[in-house]
């Protein structure tokens, strides 16, 4: 499954960045649109297909972004959302309890009375795009250094958003596009009651479990629906998807409007070279550190496997595309495309007298790398619910007290409501998993920055790890929202005053976090500004067009339906439902094929040859998770959920050859809804 | 469980040096004895006994090693070896096919014509200890270098071992004890026709899995039974156990006769510093890294999970053991002791005027530990079956070509017999298990030591890790037995000559990896001078007696049953089939925790109270599993087959608060046999 983006890697100062730009003729169907720049001469050439200003409106505002890492559409007059299984799943986990387990046995609501409130979910439908490229780069002073000039953009950003969001009530960001070229405001109207109204069981959802992941033939019902509710009732939207009542045939054109968190399609070979000899071993290293935590966690019984699975999920998810990923670079002839590529422009940029300077640029981007690896394994941003609230309590507290304009771009005015619906958030947090997760951070801590670090001596005061993450989650209050909220009101001063032991480490920790996290942004500046170059070098020798990285914006992909050969043999491009039980029967004796009761009891009921899955070539990555495919008329055909296994190269080239992205069929959720799951009542609003 | 001691981290080139010496006042039941040079006076205070000669002989005779790393005993006149199911399961998984699972479901022999022959066990039973010292530092011309040194000492003991050999037809191993004070002679008779007699299944063996691994109270039939041959008969034993029809009661003496596997007790503060910071770290990566490998690879189905399982099982225990000991090295107070000791011993001896060089060796040590660091992630021998073996058929050509007392220590004569049972094992080899392990090999080989590396160049021949596996599996003729024959045979004419894939690899190989073997072996060296040094010093300033640290030989241990608190509460030393039972039910619904059908079957027969485990304080290790545990008249009690959680810090540190050692109780044995698995026949041979 593709992950909720920003779950585990798109977060922390040793981020791999979230970097833009990719100028190149566009080949095959690759490409993540932005919705103000849609390729139309391509698709009238290729697909003789010209989408109206209406058409294009009408999906942008039927598309929404789940800001836990997903995407999603509205699909009908009343509120409904469907997203995925697996992006709604951190809702569900949070929702279950010891004696509920949603995740496992699914969920529906027989009215709306039943629907139950997510406790932090917020979900932002687009409402504008705004350039504001040239206000940015305004407030730039010519010949400001690095450091400079990130102040200066930070400040422009903050005040630019804080202007929008005081004059519309719509959140605002400012996003970076095109590494740097461009800056585009992104206006949201933000959904915060929404409410779950069904999930399958995980058994039909993730059916084939880890093994089947990112794998094709699937035939999985990868699909939730949720609710948006606004003043305590159901929402009344004007823009919402028809829900096609007709399969999607192999050779149809489809599209596809989500949110893919990111790609690095513009990396440079050494950028390249830097994900495939540091940063994915160790982010691998990290994950198979963090799988196993979980599992022997999972192992002290049926509770702790509950209450662990979500993020262990996750995690498997995130290990297995990086696995595939890490492959991919560790093919020689992965770079050989790459590098054939740079060359070529390189060597044209010497034959320019006035822009060889450019070539600077990549030359810069290699250094860049060389720094990265010293951050690497120094992040002292310890993964545990609590200190990442306490670390956040302590930020914002010292963040208040300077301007807007000057605060950390997490801390400023546009972004503090949803921060606070985070930070005050009454999901639940288990001391156990806690103290689990915690010891073993505190112990890649001391691993990391050896025991002679003072802020390893200072977090261990001489005692063990275990310790540590005992004495700290026995002790603190933050559990405790109430607490928290008493923190948020009497700012900085609350803060210092308190002796609670988890906002002491955070106390303790927050300068370190602080350096790091300016080292990054430093970095990060200087990364975007040589990218900044090498567009501008790349679209002058290789001409304008194409779409920026992702970076878990709107964007619009599109594709065929569209099967393809693997060893020799021909992969139909769609499943049905009576694949499912055969692919079941074929693994028999392995837990995670086993499709649940609900399926077994109704498979009399269903009509087995409804399709259940299929393949097509639109471009898609995590964040995508969720996104509606959409046919020419705009009406609903398909749910993205995967990639296949050859795609998870796509973070850093798309090829269509055996590269799919895999969705659930829209004909497949009412057949399931009606034969198994007895919601008649839900199936037919699906669309109206 | 325990595990067998040289599978995984006691071969290759980075190994944690096997080293020795612990001279000091032995502390409660702290110590694993020579059994030429047992504590006699300790026991008579401490216990009041007395062993006789005709005792310990009769011990020794009844211990034997399986050298696949682990302990066992000889229990019947007709040659029975009880060992524990996890030594045993290497050779149960060599056994075992796609149909017949012994692993799984167990096995039972009804007569001598149905025992399984295991494919290359070899069992070493010690004859006699012969003290060498002196005969091979008068070998050692003074003034030589670590390097020059080193090569005379190999060529000392290959010349002993050799004679040996021709004199007495006995296995013939010189043993570095002490840290090179002393080298001792150790004559073994070989068994190499074992055969399998009764294997229970997983379930009763390794109840409560992962979870249950290394805690108590436990509840686990970890035994199985084996029967020497010779001449194509059962061998007919005059030394062997006799079967206490007792349960050990609480306070009783016993006595453990194994072959633990490696201590580290001697190590100095530098160099448990670099276990915890640089050696672990990597270790439980790479760990980690190999068990969600495995995980992966049987998700592919029934038959990939049996053939992986063995493995899998292995590296998980060690993951376990491993996290256990790091996290005691991470405990700030783990040290405090360490450098307490040997402050005081270096203010002693700076006290002294002509023992002060002395000293010197402790700084020598910690130099060395920075040395070793380099080498970490260096290591070029590929942890695959086939590469495995097509490397050292190579090596073997090689070395063959030298005057025996020139070559490696494991190619010299008195060692070929055994390694060519090795080399030649008909065991199966599974090609798409070996295109897993030899991918992610290659894929770690390119991350460890770069694109750059000659032989990582070498290796991929640009192709991708998965590629190469997938081309050296399908075209190399290792898998065959008799191809293996002929090279053998042949010689390095023919090894030079042959074109197969594998073979050219380990061609390639072999130069770095004899670099490498080099350096560690010069490093070692080094290491055994300084750690003389300090047994010097410490036997000086803190008196003599004590124990060396463990080297995988004989050594007897004792101590007393007993419980012991924990959490504040008191933990019983015994457990009896009753609790199985009822552990089973508060874990219902976890897989690990299902007793097996025979078990639930028999429930009504079986005479529950019988005690099942039972916890004493000897010191043992990793290597001791199958040891016998016998009373003050020498008969068998118990069977060790793990210690608790708390024991894994006795790599380095033996403590009697909470450590323990973990035992199927003998009377256990006899009455699973009888009432479980209608073993009558084999129950009346024990202890006959």
């Amino acid at each position: 499954m593709f992950a909720r983006a920003r779950r585990w890697f798109l977060s922390g100062s040793c981020m791999v960045f979230a970097l833009s730009g990719m100028p190149s003729y566009s080949q095959a169907d690759e490409g993540m649109y932005l919705f103000n720049d849609v390729p139309r001469e391509l698709l009238r050439e290729k697909y003789d297909f010209e989408p109206s200003e209406e058409w294009l409106q009408h999906l942008q505002l039927s598309s929404v972004r789940f800001n836990s890492g997903g995407s999603g559409s509205f699909v009908s007059s009343n509120g409904l959302v469907l997203t995925n299984h697996h992006v709604a799943s951190e809702t569900l986990a949070k929702l279950s309890t010891e004696d509920r387990n949603l995740i496992e046995d699914g969920f529906l609501a027989k009215d709306f009375d039943e629907e139950l409130k997510a406790p932090d979910l917020e979900l932002n439908q687009l409402i504008s795009i705004e350039d504001v490229t040239d206000r940015i780069n305004e407030q730039i002073t010519a010949g400001d250094d690095a450091e400079e000039a990130a102040k200066q953009r930070r400040a422009a950003i903050a005040t630019i958003e804080k202007e929008s969001l005081d004059q519309t009530g719509l959140r605002s960001d400012v996003v970076t596009l095109f590494g740097g070229a461009k800056y585009h405001l992104y206006r949201y109207k933000k959904y915060t009651d929404v409410r779950l109204v069904w999930a399958p069981e995980t058994a039909a959802a993730f059916f084939g479990g880890d093994a089947d992941n990112f794998e094709y033939p699937r035939y999985n019902l990868d699909a939730t629906l949720m609710r948006v509710y606004e003043d305590g009732k159901p929402a009344k939207l004007k823009h919402f998807l028809e829900w096609n009542s007709e399969p999607a045939k192999e050779g149809d054109l489809v599209f596809v409007s989500g949110h893919p968190g990111r790609t690095q399609r513009i990396f440079t070979v050494e950028a390249l070279e830097y994900l495939r000899d540091k940063r994915l071993p160790s982010v691998l290293d990290l994950l198979r550190r963090k799988e196993i935590l979980l599992q022997q966690y999972g192992l002290e019984g049926k509770e702790a496997a509950r209450r662990g699975r979500d993020e262990l999920f996750g995690i498997q998810n995130a290990r297995k595309a990086y696995t595939g990923m890490l492959a991919g670079l560790q093919d020689p002839q992965t770079f050989v495309a790459k590098r054939g590529r740079q060359d070529r422009l390189l060597a044209e940029l010497k034959k320019s007298n006035e822009n060889a300077s450019l070539a600077d640029a990549w030359a810069e981007v290699a250094a860049i790398q060389s720094e990265k690896a010293e951050l690497l394994d120094r992040s002292v941003s310890l993964r545990s619910e609590l200190f990442q609230i306490a670390l956040r309590i302590v930020l914002l507290a010292e963040e208040d007290r300077k301007p807007n304009a000057e605060r950390l771009p997490a801390y400023t005015e546009s972004g503090r409501e949803s921060l606070l619906a985070q930070l005050l958030s009454p999901a639940p947090i288990y001391d156990d998993l806690e103290m689990v997760k915690l010891a073993d951070e505190v112990a890649l801590l001391l691993e990391n920055r050896g025991p002679e670090d003072t802020i390893v001596q200072e977090v261990l005061a001489g005692r063990s790890p275990k310790q540590v993450a005992s004495d700290l989650v026995t002790k603190t209050k933050v559990k405790d929202v109430e607490f928290r909220q008493s923190l948020v009101d009497g700012g900085l001063d609350a803060v210092l005053a308190s002796d609670d032991p988890m906002l002491r480490l955070a106390r303790v920790i927050a300068p370190e976090y602080r350096r790091i996290d300016e080292i990054s942004e430093q970095l990060s500046e200087r990364e975007k500004q040589a990218y900044a170059d090498i567009t501008q070098a790349t679209t002058m020798i290789e001409g304008t067009g194409g779409y920026p990285d992702a970076t878990f914006t709107l964007r619009l992909a599109f594709g065929v339906i569209s099967g393809y050969e693997e060893r020799g043999e021909r992969v139909d491009p769609t499943t049905n439902f009576a694949g499912a039980f055969t692919h079941s029967k074929e693994h028999e004796g392995q837990e995670d094929f086993d499709l649940p009761e609900s399926w077994m009891n109704a498979k009399e009921n269903i009509a087995l040859d409804t399709q259940l899955n299929f393949v097509c070539t639109a471009d898609i990555i995590g964040g995508n998770s969720g996104s509606p495919v959409v046919d020419r008329d705009g009406t609903l055909v398909g749910l993205i959920f995967d990639g296949n296994i050859q795609s998870l190269t796509s973070d850093y080239l798309y090829t269509d050859v055996q590269s799919r992205a895999v969705s659930v069929s829209g004909v497949a959720i009412p057949e399931a809804l009606r034969s198994i799951y007895q919601a008649e009542g839900l199936a037919d609003q699906l669309g109206n």
